[in-house]
């Protein structure tokens, strides 16, 4: 089971609130095939159209820091700053159990 | 995929945390069961130690509300509120895509 977790919050700038659940999807899409990937969803707000959260499972933090350097994640985060505003939100996560994770 | 999520903070009173913990993982048994639950984990989390967050995706929030009527849930959350400060925080999400849910 997971042992690093992240629920991390992206606020767009008017407008751009689609452009960047495009690229977060794209962005799910390599980490799907990351090692240590267990959960990447992307996520919109009722409550706050501006916003978009990501939940983030990894098998160990090491492997969540390996993934941002995976060929086209670093230019898909350069395509994303710009699209924000704000610094956002991020609370890491230590998975205590549950159900829905991949067993150990 | 799951249509609903999650993301729920309770913050626990001073020496409480790991009793609230104790009873959110049974709340993650009675759940797995549940018709609907894809996703219930629960989080520590090392920068609040006092916090725990559960991470939730359901098939439909009509899902998640029937499976807080199931047998067991009620007493459950009567044994969490004592141990519990403030109102916690609730962010209710919309999932767009991603890795790690189950196929519609």
């Amino acid at each position: 089971m997971a042992v690093f977790g992240l629920h991390a919050k992206f606020t767009a700038l008017p407008g751009k609130r689609d452009e960047v659940v495009d690229i977060l999807l794209k962005a799910a899409s390599l980490m799907s095939d990351a090692e240590g990937c267990e959960f990447y969803v992307v996520n919109l707000v009722p409550a706050e159209p501006q916003d978009v959260w990501i939940t983030e499972f990894w098998a160990s933090r090491e492997a969540h820091e390996r993934s941002l350097t995976l060929p086209g994640v670093r230019d898909l985060i350069d395509d994303l700053i710009p699209l924000l505003q704000g610094r956002g939100e991020r609370v890491e996560l230590l998975p205590q159990g549950g159900h829905g994770l991949p067993p150990s």
